[in-house]
């Protein structure tokens, strides 16, 4: 049998967690948290008991639909805590009715088509890696239809001149680099959800990836946007910059499918990094690695890795000993030697006390005057164990499920000058909240992305719930935190979008008459009010 | 006398030309086109005749409010060349009725409640410096309300740490530059229309500065916009970076006007740059220098400086010899040694074909391995030449004024594959137009910035029309040139903005889902359609 997503776990089927694994786990937690946890079983997509769908599609959509209950649970849910607890739980009261695979944007104008006339709500999927409720069907909708854009998964174009290429919007990380590889190029845009996410995702969830500074969101390598709306096709110049009037692809992006699907982009394309320079600086504190980050960030000198974590990601995520904070520098270019870069940036970082030994910085190709090393950069050491452990993290939580182990990050940016307050003030509240609900838990944070103006922050969490009980524990932690951070002034989101569970503090983040704008615009384009109802605003 | 812009000339009315430098250049266009020009008067306040104000402000407003001649003929334009013409001839038929100067946010308040209780038109005014009819009173109102800014100019706040400033939005580019010197901060954005363009005028037309590559725009330099609606207070919270939604602030930048009125900003600022590194290099086609610009921008180096040349523009901005091609690299750091960039720089451009000698080179502070040069770098040579010339340029126009002559700009920006092909199309066009209309003229072109995925080309033409023809001659060239942008893919403007000149290429170049979307948006915010009425949109 072909192997396929699971309507539960994060990956593919042949991925999901072996009842050893499980079990191994549990231990784990067991120990972590001094208790004794017994192993649940998954859902079995045999008992969940769907609701039979309540709509059918016109004959002429018969090639591209189905109503098969595998199809209907897989798209029933994200990936966010909610999404996990209820999936495990086999808890499915609202899936969509129709799931829809359209081959081309023909398909897509006769699917709007039928749902604006009947009236049912279209929600745009495209791996359905979303953390926030970003593709999870509303509630009071009489009808729903997921349009799963996975087949139209294409690279068109390849403009090697201008590095460029032009992208069907539905697919996927790796279906996307494996196009692009035979040309020479590589988006290198590697969210955490790089496996199970799609270029249409990240355009409408202004993804964050795998630069830390300079261009970080998806948002800037994009040339034009092609937009399939209920008024017709949005489609900009292709473009390397512009000034005409307000950017219609920067209204596109993070639309997160409330004013059409996006079927495919021209987008800024890399070439292959052949030199590389990185290493790992030591800090007595988080404070000092920021005030390292914050130097080499004002300098201008745009590695493509600058992340800073704290002593708990460091012991938890690269194995360090729980009070050293630790700064990954990364410089890559798939043009110019890194030597004259990386050695500025841990100029800066040494005087603001970190601690790395010459013989740690590793650069490749190694120069004539170096010690030969047989790790490429960027692959050894703690910087590597890191990677490894942010690849597998999905893949972690699946094993812990129905443990009661409530697992959660959020994410955030502020400025600097209000940084270490911040960060104060959303870790007490945090754990507050945690020691409240649940009787204890730790937070880490790392930076995910740092500005010259500002770190992007990532905080993790994790506490003991209660099973049957996690979703409003854990709902009282993110309300905690994230009233913190509204009330420290930072976004409530940096990269994980808005979607259903963001929205009561990105209502207060916006500005009530760009809410206006936003509402007027999505009623101009979409005026039957289908297209993902209930995410980013109200009808 | 207290020095003020003329109302007809560029700059202030101590800088119009006196009678000799118009004879000067009378001579020197009579020369170069072969024909003997009469030099015609320039235009006096008594003279123009200006129709009486329609409407009297409230009482309320009396403090802020004028109906002054000279307050009114100097709102009625901005400087594009049909504004150029139309002032010199004393041709002033449609000016605001009333002149306001708000001190603040209730002022802007107190107008706009006026204005849209009144159904008068309300034009924001920064430094009037618009080329594209921006700041123009449209047709057919009863009344209209020009709003000038620049009483709201000051520098609120300096946070150091984070290198960013809140700023109103009437700060004209030197009065900002002098409220952050003492802090040792720059805005650094320097469009040639520095002297006389506000904060709020580079944002609501997404100007291009200073930066060559890497971030260009204004927009790229905005943390935080707030912009008083008539449906009250657009303000985005102040953030190094953000995924919530679709950027309120990437609606605000570039909207001309039509959605509220900016106040301030919180924006980006830099350390004045210590370290320099600059040169110019020389290529004997203006296509190899294009692939020199090519290659530097894709390595990413991000040079401040990166501006190409044509032979003709070379000639007649820096003083070579008309069969040169010019590439002006410039690196500036207020924190790191640029030596090792340029170099790399300079290594891509001689692979390129470029001829440049290593003592061209000048790096400040010098090296101690290098000859000293009493010129801090990107002032010397070629490159100050051309920087001078740059920064004459609008007042060279005030000298010709009346003549008949017709100089003009336009500029765009064009992926590279089809840069050489869009770039010969655009000139023929022009040329065509040029010669069918005038008998012969010139056009040059330079990039003023450039981008790993293209230029953004900025042509310049010059011919002579006849006295009282200009306009309908002008109209006509401009008409070939802007077809031919669109027509081979470049957008209307990369940092003119599109004001009322515009609309006819802008309204093909932008999605029409996108412009019903802007539509419905600025009713949203703007219901009365007060606003700067035909920027951008009709109602």
């Amino acid at each position: 049998m072909t192997d396929r997503r699971s309507f539960w776990a994060w990956g593919m089927e042949s991925r999901e967690p072996t009842k050893a694994r499980r079990e191994a786990a549990a231990k784990a937690m067991s120990e972590r948290f001094s208790v004794s946890l017994a192993v649940a079983s998954p859902p079995s997509l045999s008992e969940i008991g769907l609701r039979a769908p309540r709509i059918s599609a016109p004959d002429s959509l018969a090639a591209i639909v189905t109503t098969d209950p595998y199809e209907r649970a897989f798209h029933a849910y994200g990936h966010s805590f909610r999404d996990r607890v209820r999936k495990f739980a086999g808890d499915f009261p609202n899936p969509p009715d129709v799931v829809a695979y359209p081959r081309d944007e023909a398909d897509i104008v006769a699917l709007l088509d039928w749902c604006g006339g009947a009236g049912y709500a279209a929600i745009p999927f495209g791996g359905g890696s979303s953390v926030v409720g970003g593709v999870e069907p509303p509630e009071g909708h009489d009808g729903i239809v997921t349009i799963d854009m996975t087949r139209m998964d294409r690279v068109l174009e390849v403009d090697d001149i201008s590095r460029a290429a032009r992208v069907q919007a539905g697919a996927l990380g790796p279906v996307l680099e494996s196009q692009l590889r035979p040309h020479g190029f590589t988006m290198r845009h590697f969210p955490q959800s790089f496996e199970f996410s799609t270029v249409g995702g990240w355009i409408v969830t202004r993804s964050g990836g795998h630069y830390a500074t300079n261009h970080t969101h998806i948002d800037e390598f994009i040339e034009s946007v092609r937009m399939v709306t209920p008024a017709g096709l949005w489609e900009s110049f292709r473009l390397p910059g512009s000034g005409a009037g307000p950017s219609p692809d920067r209204l596109a992006l993070g639309s997160e499918g409330i004013l059409g699907i996006v079927t495919e982009a021209w987008m800024r394309i890399q070439g292959r990094p052949g030199f590389r320079a990185s290493t790992a600086v030591s800090f007595s504190s988080l404070q000092a690695a920021s005030d390292a980050a914050r130097g080499i960030a004002q300098a201008k000198l745009w590695p493509a890795n600058l992340r800073v974590l704290d002593p708990g990601e460091g012991e938890a995520m690269a194995g360090l000993d729980g009070r050293t904070a630790i700064l990954i520098i990364g410089f890559e270019s798939a043009d110019v030697p890194q030597d004259a870069f990386i050695k500025e940036a841990v100029s800066i970082a040494r005087d603001a006390g970190g601690q790395v030994d010459d013989d740690e910085i590793v650069i490749s190709p190694a120069p004539s005057d170096a010690k030969t090393s047989s790790d490429p950069a960027g692959r050894q050491g703690a910087v590597g164990a890191w990677r490894q452990a942010f690849i597998d993290l999905p893949y972690d939580w699946n094993d812990i499920a129905g443990l009661g182990v409530i697992a959660d990050t959020f994410e955030t940016s502020i400025t600097w000058d209000r940084w270490p307050e911040f960060d104060r003030s959303v870790r007490a509240a945090t754990q507050d909240a945690m020691d409240r609900v649940c009787g204890g838990g730790t937070v880490t944070a790392r930076f995910t992305h740092v500005y010259p103006d500002g770190p992007a922050p990532y905080y993790s969490f994790t506490a003991l719930g209660k099973p049957g009980s996690e979703l409003t524990q854990w709902a009282e932690i993110k309300k905690a935190a994230s009233d913190a951070v509204i009330a420290g002034g930072g976004t409530i989101t940096h990269h994980h979008a808005v979607g259903r569970e963001h929205r009561p503090w990105y209502d207060k983040q916006r500005p009530d008459p760009f809410a206006a704008a936003l509402r007027a615009a999505k009623k101009a384009v979409d005026p039957a009010g289908i297209l993902n109802p209930g995410v980013l605003i109200d009808p």
